[in-house]
């Protein structure tokens, strides 16, 4: 069944719209017909099964056929992250994170940062055609580039994610916590100045294993050591 | 310090030589020049310090600066996994498994797999390729296309990861093993009969969370779920 995306769609709905974009991708390329069934969903945990009604490259209407089901997000998980020089390596971190589970992913500046410029709405589009390929009810907030320490003002108390030699716990080793701000490094890793800043803003530094691995790496498997913690 | 490969490295090498293909990079890509240091590695968890001696695109030769150091693996993790339609998935799914830890890929024909043909020896580059960046000194082995029947004959009491509704464990549920074979299904899943005769090869079906993850999102985390589980 096809997953279509209806951020306004609202528990007492019995009938709603598909965007354009939605109603040109239902039409034209998936080439669906008035009757079929399809999946729809606000990105905020709310879903339904509904019957197109009437089809159009631009205006499709849509018949509830089921009561809606909404499924409370029983986590929060954000990553913040320094994009990558090669693109395409950012863009898979954000398919992956959003099929595995992140909430929110925002990019940051840092000082060793090779790449300060970002498509944002590309990301976007990459996290909801992720959740709708994984069934995921929330859609993750994906943020523009902020820099590092106005990043750490706003999101005290996570966890930093680097290489240096010096105290870290793992996710393991600690009580299961069911919200976390996670700061992955750029190539190069976080300066020294910013790790001690992050860690003067109540964060802790953060093992992820002996390898040494990329950055879109670390941010992979940061979300997933902290979905395993929280299933424990 | 550049990484070099040199898979006949024994403990009592006092000098060396790169292969052709390792002495074109140090001299016609990273322009390397006599007296600079290079790590070298044979893959199976020796790795030394060494001086280019004599640099040549062909033939270049080295001296063992200091003596090789030993690190024995500790765990054995295999992942079996059906290649995707998409090539790049799978050979980001190479590099990925090897940074975070796996030591043996085999690529596995499956009743729904949509790609019966690979090319074993980009996988094997790219595999030594992600060995290098990370500092791992365990070369994966990489294995070629095998029938999902003669792989599970041949690997027995491993685990299955399928999206069948029928019982499962995840590793956080059980003891701390340090060997583990996973089976990675094709889009699609595997067939229930594929499920069924794993079953009888002692296999138990694997649990990775509760979102539908791709097949190569649903490899990578398998690797680091186990990566993870090792550390407990």
């Amino acid at each position: 069944m096809h997953s279509f995306y209806i951020p306004e769609l609202v528990d007492s709905d019995t009938t709603q719209k598909l965007s354009d974009e939605e109603s040109l991708h239902a039409c034209k390329v998936l080439r669906l017909q008035s009757g079929v069934k399809i999946r729809v969903f606000n990105g905020k945990g709310l879903s339904a099964i509904a019957e197109i009604d009437f089809i159009h490259p631009k205006n499709t209407s849509i018949i509830i056929s089921e009561k809606p089901y909404f499924e409370e997000l029983k986590y929060e998980l954000h990553i913040a992250i320094a994009p990558t020089k090669m693109n395409e390596r950012m863009e898979w971190f954000v398919e992956k994170a959003t099929e595995i589970g992140a909430t929110t992913i925002t990019f940051i500046n840092c000082h060793n940062s090779e790449r300060k410029q970002i498509n944002i709405e590309r990301f976007r589009r990459i996290a909801l055609a992720a959740v709708k390929q994984s069934q995921r009810l929330n859609l993750p907030l994906i943020n523009d580039l902020t820099s590092f320490q106005s990043f750490c003002e706003l999101h005290k108390d996570g966890f930093i994610a680097h290489c240096y030699n010096q105290e870290k716990i793992a996710f393991s080793q600690i009580e299961t916590i069911t919200n976390a701000t996670i700061l992955i490094g750029p190539e190069g890793d976080f300066s020294k100045e910013e790790v001690d800043l992050a860690l003067k803003y109540g964060y802790k530094g953060l093992s992820l294993g002996s390898n040494r691995l990329r950055t879109e790496t670390a941010g992979i498997v940061a979300v997933t050591q902290f979905m395993q913690h929280i299933l424990n």
